[in-house]
C-alpha cells in the first residue's frame, strides 16, 4: 500500500514538473512549435524516457495544461448570474478578469491556439473545451426566455455558438495582442454586445 | 516597349500559375506547414530557381492568395447596407454568402489561419487585412447614431473590434467545420446577435 502510494506520489511529482516546464519554457519565448521531448525532459530535470513514460508526445502536455487553463475562466464565467440589476455591469467586469487571467496565460494561450489550428485532434480537443461554457451560455438564454426576459426566436443552441467561439476570440486576441489599459472597454463592448445580442435582445 | 509588355506578361503568368499550384495543393489536403517551395514549383511547372525570382518565401505566396480572400468577402459585406425594413434579414443573407464564399475556399482559409497563428509576421498582415471591415462596421455605428438609432453610449471602434474579430472567426469556423445545412441559422444568429448588440442597441 506504501509503495502504491510513493509511485503515485513520485508520477504526481514528475507530471506536475513536466507541466510547469513546458509553461516555463513557452513563458521565457520558445515557439511551442520549437519545443522538443528532449528540451522539456532538460527543463524538468528528468531523463527523457522517465519524461516518455508519463506523456507519449508533447501535445499530451499542452493538452493537459490547456485544460486546466480552461477550467480556470469557466470558474470565472459561471460566478455570473445573469439576474440582478447590475447584471451587465457584472457581465462587463467578469469578462475583464477573464482576460486578465488569460494575458497572465497568454504564452500558454498562444501555444494551444496555434496547436488548434494545426492539429486536426489538437483542434478537436479545444473545441470541446469550449463546450461548458456553450451550455451554460444556453442555460442562461434559456432561462431569461422562460422569465420573458429575451426574445423568444433566440436559438439558444446557435446563440450559444456564436457567443462563445466569438467572444472567445475577441477575449484571446485582448490577452495576447492588446493594450491592457483597453481591457475595460473591450470587456464592456463585447458584454453588452452579448447582452443586447442574445440575453436581453428585444422581442 | 514590345519586350517589356512581353516581359511583364511573363512575369503575371508565371505569379498566377504559382499562387494556382498552391490553392491546387492545399486543396489536394497538403498541409501548408508541409508545402515546400520545389513541390510548388514542381506543382506549377517552373524552375525553383524561377520561382524565388518571383516569392522570396512560401509565406509570400500565401499573402498574396490571402489578400484576395479578404476582397472578395468586403466586396459581399460592403454591398449591404444597414438602412431600409428589412436590413436584419439582408444581413443574415449576406452572412450566409460570407460563409459560403469562404467555404468555396476553405483549404486557403485554414492554411491563413494556421500561419497567422504560428507566424507572427503573417499574424500582423492577417490583422491589418481585417481592417477595411472594422472601418466599415464603423461607420455603420456612427451613422446609426447620428440618426438616434443605436444607443449614443456603443463606442464604434470597440464594438467594430468585437463584431469583426468575434464575427469573423464564427464565419470561418462554420465554414472549415460547419455542416452547410446549418449555414443560414448561423447567419441568422450571428445578425441578430451584432444587430442588437451594436447597430440598434436600446438606448
Amino acid at each position: 500500500m506504501t509503495d502504491v502510494r510513493a509511485a503515485d506520489d513520485r508520477a504526481a511529482v514528475i507530471e506536475a514538473g513536466a507541466l510547469a516546464a513546458v509553461e516555463r519554457l513557452l513563458a521565457a519565448g520558445t515557439p511551442y512549435s520549437g519545443l522538443s521531448m528532449q528540451r522539456i525532459a532538460d527543463e524538468a530535470g528528468v531523463a527523457r524516457s522517465t519524461l516518455y513514460l508519463y506523456f507519449r508526445e508533447k501535445n499530451a502536455l499542452l493538452i493537459r495544461l490547456s485544460s486546466g487553463l480552461k477550467d480556470g475562466s469557466y470558474q470565472l464565467m459561471s460566478s455570473w448570474s445573469p439576474d440582478g440589476p447590475d447584471a451587465l455591469d457584472r457581465l462587463s467586469d467578469t469578462i475583464r478578469d477573464v482576460i486578465a487571467y488569460y494575458r497572465r496565460r497568454r504564452h500558454l494561450l498562444r501555444a494551444t491556439l496555434e496547436s488548434a489550428d494545426r492539429d486536426p485532434e489538437m483542434g478537436r480537443i479545444w473545441a470541446d473545451e469550449l463546450d461548458p461554457f456553450q451550455e451554460l451560455c444556453r442555460h442562461w438564454i434559456r432561462t431569461a426566455q422562460a422569465q420573458g426576459r429575451t426574445a423568444a426566436d433566440v436559438d439558444p443552441v446557435t446563440a450559444s455558438q456564436v457567443i462563445v467561439i466569438g467572444g472567445f476570440r475577441v477575449i484571446a486576441q485582448q490577452a495576447v495582442a492588446g493594450d491592457p489599459d483597453r481591457d475595460a472597454t473591450v470587456a464592456h463592448e463585447l458584454a453588452a454586445n452579448q447582452w443586447y445580442g442574445a440575453f436581453r435582445r428585444p422581442a
